[in-house]
């Protein structure tokens, strides 16, 4: 194993996020916050002290391997959330260890989930870090490495593959730095983009700032108590949906609209099932809201906005759904497991993986019934071989074998069953709301400190998929050869 | 494909059942209940008819393959549940048609979720029939009509593979005629044992035999409206969960001891695994209980009684386990899910494919890990193949897929999370009683018609383990190639 890669990478993460905590800093700064610089001082220069002590010189073998590539990203993205947590910690926002590491985990890994019942009150440096990490989160800080370096010559695509979601399937990953340009141009682009949007609806600019970074990692994070309804502004929500619309589809799409391959990009398989998807649920939610608004536009607008808030996993509240009929509460919930497309910013099992279980269980029942027959199965126009087909299923068990233990684990602790269910998957999936006790994402707080740890390794596992970090803590990978 | 033997397999399938109805039709005449004979005549007649129409003649090609094995063994489970209605209708027993075949449905798949919530004031042939389904779904229609004859020449395994449960990792199906009477052989013995036991434990001869049946079969109906508690007996109580336990394990461990190969028995896996989880289970239970009971014998009893119960899918009611801490309520839930033994009575996920999930899940973290590294799985001392572990994936995929959608589906219809997941994934998973509005399994009498039908096509699923149900509905099944 090569242990000083590992410290070499671990290191390279940490110094990213030193240096994204300066942002924060200048915003005190800007707004006058004087008594916050000194946390953000005092963090950035810890977090920096921590990452020369991990190393930052590159090792002269620079060879890493599958192994060495998913503990380092594992452990940074565990380190990145323990270091980032210090902001809120030293400026007294979040007074708690296990709540600051909690919201800060629930950041970066774009889940939204909140331990604070109010925000307004906070400083605007610290409001600016908390959605700054969706921000990171949502591409990924070793694609943002990437982008400015080869951490490892040729071998760069192990690690991207530990950090970028989605399955393998018709994923094009960011094998370069160029590449991973690309990716961050795009996802600055759409950010600005929206972020102009918002500002022609009247929001202020702290406002719309940090709204389009929460939107664009799909996390969920907002600077008002009562989220976008605060704004009181149909094309507010109307911005945000779209965008949060925007931000679960394939990456890879918007790169062949940019090479002016539009009518590749609009063939997508995942592409029309996944609208497909938003416009029935939109439906089946407007049609029985209607009662509850008594207005067609509005009670279509409430819909699409909830729909695609839930199947992007951005989870922004602040809209009165707890409220609505039982049959929205189901849509709702299958829109949860569900989640954005592979290879976008949002989490969920991600619709390919849906697709391609279907799929796969329409071949298995066909082979089964005709056991000497060839099947193949087809996907984005391509076939998908034994290998991939075998690891998606793998990942779907070990999916739902997590969430009921998980699920199971927190009934014990003393919740009852839709919260222990509910909060679990909108962990394990980075949604943010849940319904039960919690309902609302604010009401996290309710839970115990270390059940807020566990829901934490919960993110990370869901942000992840999985893998990396069963193979960070499975004793075989640190067993000599 | 060849429908003539397709309605060959139904007719003798159903020439069984009318047969089978013989048995409690006999019982109303020792027991003097002259009015409910018409009704089990009626049953006898109608049943067979419609055998003879579905036609009892061999047809010359008598060629099945895996096609029409599967149709036929999912559409004569369906038929055999209507038919087998038909004595708790015509009675007067059970007045509603749902209700009627909820019932049966919730024998042959030796489930034992009723609708009943008191059975006591019954004719004693009518529970008779209600606890011999249970007998004569366990070990199955198809193996029992196996053991007289052989329905087709050299292709009898795709039928058998349709209807005995559990993954075929280190399972033995009954090949031929002789093995389907060795295992129909210790079926029978071992009913018989349990009910030799019952009889010297006090228990009327009526009571013990049927109850002798329902063990067997891993059911769970009883002749009494406090179940097993009725008799007021530890000595039953330990000899009703030690024979739920003999039940759940595989038949081809006893088949081994009948060839003197007691050493090979016991070196299972998947048998080691249970009997550890049982122990955990009961002493985590037991250790909990025991300020309710506040008596370490008896909570020990309780424990280990519910604990088998759940775990072989009987799920014999009459235990005060809804008033149980919530932990209990936990490790339960778990129970549920895993289900006994591959190749026993018992329903569930059943233990090899869960152990053979978490191998699954070791290895492809191994293979990321070490993607030049060569990973096999051992399971029972033999390599596991790759279309096997394929195959368990995609169970295991398509049954929590199933549970999901089936669980949202009743919660739709107005339920709330915790009845409408455990009642779906205990109509599943066969196991009878379930927690939350419904909790002891007498209360499925709360859902609608078309909620019992939705359940009993759910049983079906589970106890033909998924598939067979799929391709019979199918559309590709009935295309013309």
């Amino acid at each position: 194993m090569n242990y000083k890669m590992i410290r070499y990478i671990i290191g390279m993460i940490l110094v990213a996020e030193s240096a994204f905590m300066v942002l924060p800093m200048i915003v005190s700064v800007i707004y006058g916050e004087f008594d916050i610089i000194m946390p953000f001082v005092y963090s950035i220069i810890t977090t920096f002290v921590a990452a020369t002590l991990f190393g930052l010189k590159k090792p002269k073998i620079d060879l890493v391997f599958a192994k060495e590539s998913y503990i380092a990203v594992a452990a940074g993205w565990i380190l990145v959330s323990l270091f980032g947590a210090m902001p809120f910690y030293l400026s007294g926002a979040i007074p708690s260890v296990a709540d600051a590491i909690f919201e800060t985990v629930s950041g970066f890994t774009t889940t939204g989930a909140t331990i604070l019942t109010a925000v307004e009150h906070l400083p605007k440096g610290i409001l600016f870090w908390r959605t700054f990490t969706h921000w990171i989160g949502g591409m990924g800080i070793i694609v943002f490495l990437m982008m400015l370096t080869q951490i490892s010559e040729g071998h760069s695509l192990y690690i991207m593959r530990a950090e970028v979601p989605g399955p393998s399937v018709g994923k094009i990953t960011p094998k370069s730095s160029s590449n991973a340009l690309i990716l961050y141009g795009i996802y600055t682009a759409l950010t600005v983009v929206e972020f102009v949007f918002l500002l022609f609806g009247g929001m202020p600019v702290f406002d719309a700032i940090t709204t389009a970074m929460s939107t664009a990692g799909t996390g969920g994070f907002s600077v008002r108590d009562a989220g976008i309804g605060a704004y009181d502004s149909a094309y507010i929500e109307w911005v945000v949906a779209i965008f949060m619309l925007i931000f679960s589809i394939n990456f890879n799409l918007y790169f062949l609209i940019l090479i002016k391959k539009l009518k590749i990009a609009i063939r997508s398989e995942e592409l029309k099932v996944f609208l497909t998807i938003i416009a029935v649920s939109t439906l089946a939610i407007g049609i029985s809201c209607f009662d509850y608004y008594g207005d067609f536009g509005t009670s279509i607008r409430k819909a699409f906005f909830q729909t695609t808030a839930i199947i992007s996993t951005s989870g922004f509240g602040g809209i009165e759904y707890m409220d609505w009929p039982m049959l929205c509460h189901s849509v709702l919930l299958i829109l949860m497991f569900i989640g954005g497309c592979a290879g976008s910013t949002a989490g969920g099992i991600k619709l390919s993986r849906i697709i391609m279980t279907f799929k796969m269980l329409r071949k298995e029942s066909h082979r089964l019934a005709h056991p000497h027959g060839v099947t193949t199965i087809k996907f984005e126009g391509k076939f998908v071989d034994k290998e991939t087909r075998s690891f998606i299923m793998v990942y779907m068990s070990a999916f739902f074998v997590i969430l009921a233990i998980s699920s199971i684990i927190i009934m014990i602790t003393g919740h009852d069953y839709e919260t222990a269910f509910t909060a679990t998957l909108t962990c394990l999936n980075n949604v943010g709301p849940a319904l039960g006790e919690i309902g609302h994402s604010g009401l996290f707080a309710m839970f115990s400190g270390i059940e807020k740890i566990f829901f934490s390794l919960l993110m990370l596992t869901g942000r992840l998929e999985i893998f990396p970090i069963l193979i960070l803590f499975m004793p075989t990978t640190w067993r000599k050869h």
